[in-house]
């Protein structure tokens, strides 16, 4: 019992979710009570007062160690949608400039009643070590939510993701899901991946040049293809992912150019995927370099859909934790 | 039909103001309603709770491309006063850095169910082509607000100056108005000169030095001067403009001394106005260089009701636009 | 009395507290009344809605000219617990950066319908010349809190300590009480030194190297010793300070690990005070260089209650401002 609390510091002791720290180790019945949560917050922000009082009078704190006004930006949204009070902490200029440790800023947080940390890290780990400090000072009532950690995991966008296929193919367990680009470096394919095979996905498939791909891909439940047009035949779901501007000038591409001739999707490859195929980026989107024009603007992508059910699953999220 | 649409992209097909980009375009009624509303608001920035629930649960995004602490702050108190949840986007560090094209970044915020977008931008016409989008992906239940783009427009200022002028001297019809300074780069007098023929002023001036009036001023109906003495004579309202730090440096002007021997408001200058005329000024000032401080100071000066008046001109924008 | 009004701009007609500017000059009963008040505020930080209604619908400008991301925080938190519309104003980067003056900045805010600026200022002295500037254009009805300036005060830092004393040793008469570190540059010593002898504290006791202590600090009421052993003997109460990193490299000290050496806090030197003592540290800490981890985080140390007593502090001292 005291071991499985170890192996997954996300649940309590009642197996319910009070961090969300990375959709490995997360039941199915966890991530199932997501998705249906966020189908009840999805109305919420059609209403003309797109506000409910489930967090009013909690503190939410953004902490943003690596700086990501996109991600801030949804959580603030969802955080406030929910009538908490947000507190914006740029802590690149803060006290952690001043040598203060990461834990002493958490323990200070903590001391003026924080209900709930959203952190963003450089460092993959770094919301394990938040919630390992508030489990050994007791506080396990202090929730933190990964908004991405280092190359490790962004499990909101996952959920996000498995919200989006599940409302545009009701089932998991028929689809070809693949994931395309470079993987070596994204924690949204790591949590994608995890997320398919806990929902059962019929097959999830990578793809991308061996040089973007990790060494031991292939014990993470995925086939490999490095081709496009071998890779995306019969598939029903294509996640794109974006291609940081560093990669392109370094040792492991020979250019942008030489990379969207040969992953960037397009009408022509984008055909070989079944008709019915969806299209997924998690954004800010490179046009021209991972995915043409025609095809983000096209009648099969759905990635705005997937920003607008991001607030929705983040709403999930946070009023679950604070519930539990 | 279209075509007056077209022309118009602030007005819905029942001639309501849906998005405000400029003065120019507004019919005189529009104008007028604008500053009836404001003047309900001003009433309620006086109240203990300076609150009303006008636009709860509304989001309301200020996208500063370009900075400015002082006007975005002014909105966000007004929006804020109507009981919005305000998010602030610096545009500068966040995805359009990162490569992403604005529109892309309004259609996400879209997703988001954004209600309002305030947006200042160096480019002219940058407003326009939100709106331009917002109308082509039939979201026209989104709305704009220009807060200044590039030397175009500015007209929440010039509303402002509107409410002002007629607070103090109630009829437009037979006033002379004189706008004085760097006329050539400031989106306020272009909007001053339009609001101010709209609602029919008795004549308005354009001074300053002809490096620093547009080519085609005399086209705009107003009336040229060179020098303050002359263009003052007679006059009820006087517009300081700022004049940018930029241009003092620069090929256009010698020095700011030297500007402020000739163009620059002092007691002196002043007394060639009717002895009754108010001092005006968008701020911030640079005292000594375009206006003395004994002016700025004075008892003619209404640069900080301007600063009232325009917390209320921005309430009574903002809750029309989420009325229509 | 308008001389003893000048003398304490703090305090209006009727002696109520109107500005909190410093601790000096503070009568004993306005430091027991806001003591008092904040009792009653840390009960509403432990409830599962934590706020209360008020400072609705009143605007609290946070002015920070000098960054600091936990001052500021804490502010935030506490005015939002009060129900406040909070505006963060980056000033660095604003119209005082424009060359606009500080007192034409506050003017702009006022005009703005501003109740309460939180202010933090490099110069010493800057809140009272705004205080004095609102005095002037008779808006006493507009609040100003000293969020530290200069090397001259931090109130509310030296209330919270106050606070954290008076909860864990009751009454002041009987202790010892002993500051130490780089009292010269500290504005939190200046503070907790007045505060401590306006409430009768027994002894209070200054330790620091000569080159860190004021010169004229026999005449604040303290007694002054240059080493850490004989400072500490029969203390009830370590305020340790902050060593700002800047004195490392200078020509004050040789070096950090000689600090530690000499004046810094470990098991072995806080054995000295009384077995009760209790330590405390205005925060962010420099581990290793002014407090051992040992005391840091061992059971005499109350660095994080302060943090607590913080808020419910800064909310006493809005809602009375803001009362009176």
């Amino acid at each position: 019992m005291r071991n499985s609390t170890y192996r997954n510091p996300q649940l309590n002791a009642n197996g319910e979710l009070t961090h969300l720290l990375s959709i490995d180790g997360l039941p199915r019945e966890a991530l199932l009570r997501i998705l249906d949560t966020a189908s009840s917050f999805l109305e919420v922000s059609d209403r003309d007062v797109k506000k409910v009082p489930l967090l009013r009078g909690k503190s939410v704190f953004n902490l943003f160690f690596e700086n990501s006004t996109r991600t801030r930006t949804t959580f603030e949204i969802a955080a406030k949608r929910l009538s908490a009070d947000v507190i914006n902490l740029d802590v690149a200029r803060s006290s952690t400039a001043k040598g203060e440790t990461l834990l002493d800023t958490i323990d200070n947080l903590v001391a003026m009643h924080a209900d709930m940390f959203v952190v963003r890290h450089a460092s993959s780990g770094a919301p394990y070590l938040i919630v390992d400090h508030l489990h050994r000072i007791g506080r396990s009532d202090v929730h933190v939510v990964n908004a991405g950690d280092g190359r490790h995991a962004h499990p909101t966008q996952g959920l996000l993701d498995m919200y989006t296929i599940r409302h545009y193919k009701k089932d998991f367990s028929n689809l070809t899901v693949a994931i395309v680009g470079d993987i070596l470096h994204s924690r949204v394919a790591r949590s994608d991946i995890y997320a398919l095979n806990t929902l059962g996905a019929g097959e999830v498939r990578a793809i991308g040049p061996q040089t973007l791909l990790p060494t031991a891909i292939d014990k993470m439940g995925v086939r490999v293809f490095n081709t496009l047009q071998e890779g995306l035949k019969g598939c029903d779901v294509i996640i794109m992912l974006r291609l940081q501007n560093e990669r392109m000038n370094g040792a492991l591409l020979p250019s942008a150019r030489e990379y969207f001739k040969h992953y960037g999707l397009t009408p022509e490859t984008l055909a070989l995927a079944k008709p019915e195929a969806i299209v997924m980026h998690p954004g800010p989107m490179n046009r021209g370099v991972e995915i043409d024009s025609e095809v983000a603007d096209g009648s099969q992508a759905v990635i705005l859909p997937q920003v607008t059910f991001g607030i929705a699953v983040r709403m999930a999220v946070m009023s679950l934790l604070a519930g539990n």
